[in-house]
């Protein structure tokens, strides 16, 4: 599979959705939240400690990450732990850093 | 280098840094225009005629995703060419098309 072709053949609605899912990435706080699910699932409470903003501003950032299909929610009784939906989204984040480190 | 592990360490400011990456990435048009790069470098003209959108509006997005680091341009005698600024970018893009596709 040549991966790195693919952008190639992209077309407008493709491009939308694209832009969509990186303007969810777009937002310190969702991204210091990805980043910290990147060492394993979590918790609203943990999150919030973690990058110092509320619960509720974390359980709203949680739906709007979840819509995206960029985090998962496990239930577990009456506790709800995220993690990372799947390995794209470590590497979309990994690459964002790596542009951000490099320059 | 173990490059999965970067994001764990992310400090605020190079998650603001990571966020503004991706919001300039947040625009269908700024998508198309990437995605149209990848063939290969291109003029305003080009990209204003694939995009289907003016050549003011190209020459805004240029500046913007230059700025970014995005894209860089040559000059040939009165012309500029753009093109991707390095195999981040692509792989930026490709990553943010295969979330969008494999779901």
């Amino acid at each position: 599979m040549d991966e790195t072709r693919q952008m190639t053949n992209v077309n407008e609605q493709e491009a939308a959705l694209v832009a969509e899912l990186f303007s969810a990435l777009s937002d310190p706080s969702r991204v210091q939240i990805l980043s910290a699910l990147m060492q394993g699932e979590m918790n609203v409470g943990d999150l919030a400690e973690i990058v110092g903003i509320s619960h509720s501003a974390v359980s709203h950032h949680m739906r709007h990450l979840r819509q995206m299909r960029l985090v998962r929610a496990r239930k577990d009784g009456r506790h709800v732990f995220y993690c990372l939906d799947d390995e794209h989204v470590r590497d979309l984040l990994d690459r964002g850093l790596e542009h951000v480190r490099h320059g």
